[in-house]
C-alpha cells in the first residue's frame, strides 16, 4: 500500500492493552475474585496487596500476560493460607485465567476509525507486551488485524525497543510516534529513543505501571481519546 | 558486519530448542517428577498419558513453553484425583515449572563454533517457538546471543512463518536454509515455503512434534551434527 507521507511522521506505533481493547478491567475483575475466594482465609485489603506483590515479583520470571498471573495467582492463594486452600479454589483459579485467556475482544470506541484513517497516511505498528499467542489471538478477534503494516510483541518495552522496532518499520523513531495508556511504558520510553509520543489516557492503570507523565516535554501530547490521535499526528511539522 | 555470500544461500534460520540447547530433556524429566507425585493417585502410564493429551488440548490456548505447560499439570493432577490431589503436590508443581524457567542454559557439543563459522559467510537468524521472555532470557544465558543478526520468536512454525521471516531478514527463502531438530517445525514448513532444511537430530522428539522426514525432498539433509551444518550449507550451490 502506497503511504502518503503528511509532516515528517512516517510511522505510528500503537499500543494494544487499554489503548485498543479493555484488558487492565479484566485483570482487575479476576482480582477482585481471586479477593473473594480467598475472603475465607483472610482480609481482604491483606490478600489484594499479597497477590500485587506475588505478581511484581514474578513479573521477572514469567514475563507479562494471563498464564503468568495466573500462576501467581495459584502461589498467593498458597502462601496466604499456609497451604491450606482448598483445591476448589485452586480450581476457580485456573478457570479464571482461561476465561482472561478466552474473553471475547471488541475493539475501545473511536479504535476503529482512528486506526484506518492513521493507515491511509502512516505506517502502523502494533507494539505490545503480554503473551505472545495471547496478543496474536486477541488482535486477530479484534478484526483490527489488516490495518497494521507490522505486528511487535516484547517482554519489554525500554527505549531500545522502539529504536529497534522504529528503525525495523520505519524510517528511525524520529520520524515515528507512539501511542497508548502507559505513562511508563509507551511514553517515556519512546521519547527517550527520540520519538513522538501520544498519551491516550485509560481509567484504569496497573499498579506496576504508574508514572508521571511529562507535560512539558516538546515531543508529547495527551489526548482525551484515540479519536483526536490522527489530526494530532497529521499537525506535527 | 560484511556478509560475503558463498554460493545461492545468504541466510540461515536456526531453531533453538533442542538444536541449540537441551530442552526436550528437562520436560521429561519434569513429565517423571509430575509422574512420580502424582503415583500415590494412579497408575504410572495413565498419569502420564492424561498430561500429554492436556498439554495437547491446551497448546490453542496456552501456545508453547513452561508457563503453559505449568498450568497443564496443575490442571492434569486436579482431574486425575477428582480434585482430591494435596495442595502440597500443586505447591511441588508450581515449583518445578520455575525451575524450568530457570534452569541453567549451556550450548550443546558443536553448537558455538558451528554458530560462528555462520555467521561469518551468513545472516544468522534465531527462530523459535515458546515463551517470548523465557526465549530471550535462554539466549542471553547461552551466551550465543551476538552471533544472531536477527532474532524471532514466534507462536507457531508454518510455511507462512518462514516466507515472513527470510523475506524480513533476509533475500528470501529461495536463499535460505533452516536447521533444526523437528521434522514438523523445521524442516517442512521450511520445505513448503521454498527454503532448504537441514534436520540436526535430537535424541528424544516431543509426542506433538513427531512426524516422517522428507528424505527424498531435493533441498533437504539431515546431518548427524550441528558440526556438519557450515560445511552443508557452503556446498549449496
Amino acid at each position: 500500500m502506497p503511504v502518503t507521507t503528511v509532516g515528517p511522521i512516517t510511522t505510528v506505533g500503537v499500543d494494544a492493552d487499554d489503548t485498543l481493547w479493555h484488558n487492565e478491567t479484566l485483570f482487575r475483575l479476576t482480582h477482585k475474585r481471586f479477593v473473594e475466594l480467598l475472603a475465607p482465609y483472610g482480609d481482604e485489603a491483606r490478600i489484594e496487596a499479597e497477590l500485587t506483590q506475588t505478581e511484581k515479583r514474578n513479573l521477572r520470571l514469567y514475563g507479562y500476560g494471563a498464564k503468568g498471573f495466573t500462576l501467581s495467582m495459584i502461589e498467593t492463594a498458597m502462601e496466604l493460607t499456609d497451604s491450606q486452600v482448598s483445591i476448589g479454589v485452586i480450581r476457580q483459579i485456573l478457570a479464571a485465567g482461561r476465561e482472561m485467556l478466552t474473553e471475547p475482544v471488541e475493539p475501545l470506541p473511536g479504535v476503529e476509525k482512528a486506526l484506518a484513517e492513521l493507515s491511509e497516511r502512516y505506517r502502523l505498528v502494533l507494539i505490545t507486551k503480554g503473551d505472545l499467542l495471547h496478543q496474536e489471538q486477541k488482535l486477530a478477534a479484534s478484526g483490527l488485524g489488516d490495518l497494521f503494516a507490522a505486528v511487535e510483541i516484547v517482554s519489554e518495552k525500554d527505549a531500545d525497543t522502539y529504536r529497534r522496532v522504529f528503525a525495523r518499520h520505519g524510517t528511525g523513531p524520529e520520524q515515528a510516534v507512539m501511542a497508548g495508556n502507559s505513562v511508563k511504558s509507551d511514553i517515556i520510553p519512546a521519547l527517550e529513543a527520540g520519538a513522538w509520543a501520544a498519551l491516550i489516557p485509560y481509567p484504569l492503570v496497573w499498579a506496576h505501571e504508574a508514572a508521571t507523565a511529562p507535560k512539558e516535554h516538546g515531543r508529547y501530547g495527551e489526548l482525551a481519546s484515540i479519536s483526536e490521535l490522527p489530526a494530532w499526528v497529521d499537525g506535527l511539522t
